[in-house]
């Protein structure tokens, strides 16, 4: 069976799992304060030209994202988010669960509008009774999106400026962001983000690592007291370097960005492939995810050899299927999928 | 600098890490539903002679606590807890972030006795005003404890016996277990656990493993649904089999217990030459954790050399200190140690 | 100035604050254990033919419905609701705030269907990665809806009938049960929805009482510890007899059923009016609310004598209105606004 | 029976039933914003000398304490209380269920020493680990304590000095307060509270209203968006006005300072009695609850007449029990008590 039915099936670049190694039996301290983390803060405040950052490793998506908005968010107050958000479908209500309400817009393209956020905020505040409903106190993102796309750097500075006007923080998260930045559409760095969202996660979990989310935080009012929630939701790791380790070894030469393009690449190969076949898309994706239309004869033949996610049937005779690159998918095993299609 | 200041220090028994590498290209369904967990659950089940429990995978001990508590009670709730106990402590209010009530007794060294289980609950329900209390529900201990002592067989069956009575689950915080079940004091095994706990884990972050503890769930009513609540507390790590590997490697040949035994016996060679000193002890331990008074001006020297945490002053001249031996202790940083007290 | 804004803008009926003040100086216990509590218990179980249900009276209606919701849910369960529905739209995020998710469905005029509830459970239990969605396992209606509609009993018996094949408990919100149950469209009684809910509340505060609900349950499973779930959610009163006076007064000889009937039926004549008049209706309303579509010109001369609710612009030049009558309308003010109309 | 077990034995007082029903038919908005709120707001404020304090009305003191809390704390943060506090005992884990950990000192008498607030605080920022641990971040008083104990102006002025020296917000709960004030021992007014503490609360519902908790809010932080949390917790009365208009009867004209020495002055007539008789007191309160030491068989004999509580065995042959008199208490029945003594 070969896989492509998601972007965590295997281990780690093997340059982490070396790393983990040489570093196996050095004695440090615990709880990421230790001298690995320290260097991979610094590898990553510099990528996003903000050495004031806060720079926390958490260890997987819905840990960053449940921590980040229960230390945002005052009781009453709700985050915004599309919703296919994946605060909103598929974490379990694990927001819900420390108090709040996710309040949905509908989104285009698994993307949020500055539209929205506004319409949103401007129909709160005008609402006489607005006391009576959970007040938009945070924006949601992920970029990129649950199916695949991204925000262009217009779209991002669009939303930024009316969280800012509406004294919303703007959270992105980035559990597949390497894929993202990798893809032809991307008009951004690190950097862009850094100054135009006020906290965000850099996926390792997806992107090489075993694990971990690095969660920067360029807010002032966030930063305060990050660890004690951290602590508190389970997400402080006892051996923390174990994280440092690998955002080290992902930043320090650009190991996070090569093995994005990877991934980025072949899933372009996949897309002309189909596009070549005449099997049309759900959704428009120029990242590490496809959405092609197949035939449900070719889904079943497919599904002998090769592991993938069937996304929603789109007529008696279609089903949209979602293959998944990754830093590990071998460019062999690809060309045999692109030979049954 | 040599540490000792805690069993976290350093990484992961060799043998791990390299499962871990001579797996990593393996392509493995997430969430725990891959050949490793179940392998590895396989092995702890035999052990627990509980061929129908249920046994998870997760990251850290704060994590296992806040997810076992937090699936096992209703909302008007708490759960009995030693005042020393880490759920009370040293987990940043985890428990009560829950919405639950961590109600504590003194109890003796470390540990709670079935007379303090007991006194809870008769007094909770023989109070007419009860309704206005919250009402015990399960019963948390951790063996060994936070300063190394265990619990005995004898201990153990007459809690078990008064939960059973009082319909209360009893849940075992086993974050140090191996050094606990590595204990000459220690008169029981896993399967004696099993049968005398309705959930209890097995702790891999302390003893051997990068991170992870195994949860062993044998009570019908805390078997449902449990996977909901630890993806909603961010507890199912997606690449889910490093922690199906790790504790394959741990169990699959006694590996576990052999490396506790290590670090047992190094503790009590600690043990015997500070009583050979003639420096007395705070608390009685016969684990991995010591606890002995010493006077201030050797701390001062020792500090120049060896990490390891001051517990507690006893008098203007001498403080009880706390040194750690683990899986990973080399005999002759041990050694080293000794010669300088 | 008139005021139709609402249907609590008033006091009490003048019975209730009669008996409050006749048994004024008696000396009863607190909290909801006092003979008045008892007496209107039993008026409450007659009407409902349900002699063993537990009758608990609370304060206001959200904090009714987060104590009903949160006694009822697990920590990864969620509550179905129309996405009109006031635990959705109007309490602040109360439910939220008790840590579960409202899993919303859109309903047809504020209502939800039995086929809607079937469709949100097919689909999560369908869905491989359900343990990664809120699970679904409560509905909540509200009867009469937000926008006045009720619910017919093949409607309730079609709902009750997919909630227990589902497993869900069904939970009516009766904030204004008495004036869906004196509307001509209305062909049950409180028995009928007593066999048909688990649980569900009879609304005192916009129904003549000084404040209260009487919240009935059913289900054995809700009826566990209810009253530890009161008082930890501060719902319930100190001076519970003063509840328990208000019902027996509403319930001893039907004045309840006697006040919503006048409501009802001037709600019914202004309807006549505004149809008389040609103005269309946003809601085909048969209850105390009346939402017809005025031509602002209109609102604004209203205005100056009437107090009134803007619901939604329906075009330019209109807007759709809400009207609310009570057990406390005068007739005369009512001919006033039909006059002006 | 003559009931000397609560304060909250009886309705209102007549003036406030009078009130109520003299206002019966206004039309009122609802939620607290009517003029009869607005002008009992203003009498407070006067009182207080805080013209710009903010005034909210809840309807009971379980409600205004975890609506405070839940206010003031953001995830990581617990409420200091002793541990005889109404918040640590008696509210079946309503802060808990908010999210936060009562951290508790032993006090004396029922009363917190500032010494033990600074303890806590410094032994928190002291601990290297202290992220682990729930920050101290409010501070929470009963005036008089449950155990009728008040505390002495120089008490206040250190524990409030502590306070803003530590950054915590001191918060009075005064469920008796009026009971406080007019005690002979209480040096100071209700301006001297609202001088010294962030938030406190005047309590109605044991003091002769029917119901109802004042709570007042000088603290600029606390202030903001406190409504809304109110509304969340099911804490906003939609009759609002209910409670104003009884906190104008209450505070117009001086009703809330005669009725409480009315019910002062009988306790210390109880109190001189029980000490003539040669009874002893397990706690020396000069408020409206006595606890004076008996016989159990004079305790057999009082019980056929009187209602009281056991309030605990002192030896094997007495028992302190507790005596509340209240605003409701006829003087006659006082003598019939003390006659049986």
């Amino acid at each position: 069976m070969i896989r492509f039915e998601c972007d965590y099936g295997e281990g780690a670049h093997p340059r982490i799992l070396e790393r983990l190694a040489a570093t196996n039996m050095e004695q440090t301290a615990g709880y990421g304060e230790d001298p690995h983390c320290e260097a991979a803060r610094g590898y990553i405040r510099e990528l996003c030209r903000m050495p004031d950052a806060d720079v926390h490793f958490l260890v997987g998506g819905t840990q960053a994202n449940l921590t980040v908005i229960a230390a945002a968010l005052r009781p009453h107050q709700g985050v915004i988010a599309a919703e296919s958000g994946h605060i909103n479908v598929h974490e379990t209500g694990a927001i819900e669960a420390t108090g709040h309400k996710v309040i949905t817009v509908p989104g285009e393209n698994g993307k949020i509008t500055a539209g929205e956020v506004r319409g949103v905020c401007d129909s709160h505040w005008r609402d006489p009774t607005h006391e009576h409903i959970a007040q938009p106190a945070m924006v949601y993102i992920s970029n990129p999106s649950e199916i695949g796309t991204i925000y262009t750097l217009a779209e991002l500075e669009e939303i930024s400026k009316v969280c800012r006007k509406c004294g919303l923080p703007l959270f992105m998260d980035g559990a597949r962001l390497g894929y993202g930045l990798a893809c032809e559409l991307c008009d951004y760095t690190l950097a862009d983000i850094a100054a135009l969202c006020d906290v965000f996660y850099i996926g390792g979990t997806k992107v090489g690592a075993l694990f971990g989310e690095a969660v920067v935080i360029t807010d002032a009012a966030l930063k305060r007291d990050f660890r004690y929630i951290m602590k508190q939701r389970g997400a402080m790791l006892a051996k923390g370097r174990l994280l440092g380790i690998q955002f080290e070894a992902l930043f320090e030469d650009g190991l996070y960005f090569e093995i994005s393009r990877h991934a980025t690449e072949l899933a372009m190969k996949l897309r002309a492939a189909c596009t070549a076949k005449g099997y049309p898309f759900l959704v428009d994706s120029m990242t590490n995810q496809q959405f092609p239309i197949l035939p449900n004869s070719l889904i079943e033949r497919l599904k002998v050899k090769f592991a993938f996610s069937l996304w929603q049937p789109t007529d008696a005779a279609h089903t949209a299927v979602r293959f998944c690159t990754s830093w590990a998918t071998k460019e062999e095993h690809l060309d045999e999928l692109i030979a049954e299609l």
